[in-house]
């Protein structure tokens, strides 16, 4: 059987991957689920059509969203990852032993299911005494918390369906609110290169940088993502993201990686001239 | 009409754009040549059923092959380019008034002619008068040049096929011998995140690192490259790409550029660890 599955980057633009067979298949009180097998990316699911995450390339998206801020915060103890449900984030962020508490607010509990099935090296994340699961919408969540975080990660990718809240002006502001007075947030911010992303990546700087004083962007290459190229947010009430990283003491943890070095750290933050000049435009330097 | 066009990545992975309009389909003496229209990336050129570059992201790729080594090497007047019948390298070479000769070496006459006609913004780079364009093979020209080039850069993107030559361990001592005491060459690294690349991408660091004092390899995010995903190799005699990097002078030329700046230039050589670990094995240090 010659079976493909498409993941629609664009109407113009489809990635097409080679699937050996389909390995489940549901629709929550949310979204469709999907799990697929595939011979160049291993298992991959897929939410409303969307790829959210691979076996072969999740490494990515879980040690950049993970590591920079870890290696930057002097002492992080309680941490909010919003969505994140398939445990990934969790498990990179259970590599820090001073973490104290890491609170996972994913609304969909199917979702958190089927990846424990199926993707059970990710969700392990979920099993370490430190992780609660609040099965509630993440904006609603936000709103009950006050100075309590010092980190909070958005893993939140879709700026449109049942997570549109958490791309919102109004979200910033209480994320802001959420973390404690040297928080750092983490979010999505897209994939810059099609037009048709650039104009929600500008509108998310834009957001971040009218609520956070610090409002940086840095990227990774993400094969299934659109054009191949994604960017995160590194907003933050304090710490710069280079100039109070800290280099020496995250080398000395010695943690395993496949993507993120200390080295790729300072790296992630030096863009390409095209996606300087989309966020200078949203900072009014240009 | 419904008409898609696939690049095949690897036999599970293909990258479709959508295809208004086949322009020019033709065979030379060395391969099939054919140019669509596509909305996403604009005009793209496909050589032998594989993308060669399109409007839409060649930038990346002339940008990143020409200034890094020009942003280094202290006094840079002669540069060899093996294929480039495209004219977008030679294009980015000719903002440099320090340049005095630039020896294009393209075997496909048809080749250049096709890009003379739907492509004549990068084209426009071989109307200079210090280019000169050789119809040879670029292998045998090489045999015939000793301490002649300052730099060269092999723009041949295939090691299968009739560029066969220009991957060669032969190849890389040639190179060697026809650049000057302090020359430098850049190549084609490959992509190096599919199973399927790996190895080639493997060899080249290993012939590289044989031939040269100095080796290393940087990276661009090319959208149409397998997954979005280019490393380039940075073989030189004397100079170290950061270590001899001229930053402060290269920006006061004040050069329009798209995607590389003095920044990027330092970070494209911050790889991902999995990238890294490639390189070390090769090298012999891991």
């Amino acid at each position: 059987m010659d079976m493909w599955f498409s993941e629609v980057h664009t109407p113009d633009v489809k990635l097409s991957l080679r699937t050996a067979q389909q390995l489940y298949s549901g629709k929550s009180e949310w979204q469709d689920i999907a799990v697929l097998e595939t011979p160049a990316f291993g298992k991959i699911l897929v939410l409303n059509g969307h790829v959210l995450f691979s076996d072969a390339d999740d490494f990515v998206y879980n040690e950049m969203v993970v590591h920079v801020p870890m290696a930057v915060h002097p002492k992080p103890k309680k941490v909010l990852v919003l969505g994140g449900g398939d445990g990934g984030v969790a498990q990179v962020l259970t590599m820090y032993p001073e973490l104290e508490q890491i609170d996972i607010v994913e609304p969909d509990e199917m979702l958190v299911e089927v990846c424990r099935q199926y993707f059970p090296d990710f969700a392990q994340g979920l099993d370490d005494p430190r992780v609660n699961i609040y099965h509630q919408d993440g904006l609603r969540f936000l709103r009950n918390c006050e100075a309590e975080y010092d980190m909070i990660i958005n893993d939140a990718t879709d700026p449109f369906g049942h997570t549109e809240g958490l791309f919102t002006k109004e979200f910033y502001g209480n994320s802001y609110r959420a973390l404690k007075e040297d928080g750092i947030m983490i979010y999505q911010h897209g994939s810059p290169f099609f037009d048709e992303d650039e104009s929600a990546c500008r509108s998310m700087h834009r957001k971040a940088t009218q609520s956070f004083p610090i409002s940086r962007v840095y990227q990774a290459h993400i094969p299934t993502s659109p054009a191949g190229y994604w960017l995160f947010g590194f907003a933050s009430k304090k710490y710069h993201p280079i100039e109070d990283f800290k280099k020496d003491k995250w080398k000395e943890r010695q943690l395993f990686t496949e993507y993120y070095t200390a080295n790729l750290h300072i790296g992630a933050f030096m863009l390409p001239k095209y996606v300087e000049d989309i966020l200078e435009e949203e900072e009014g330097r240009k």
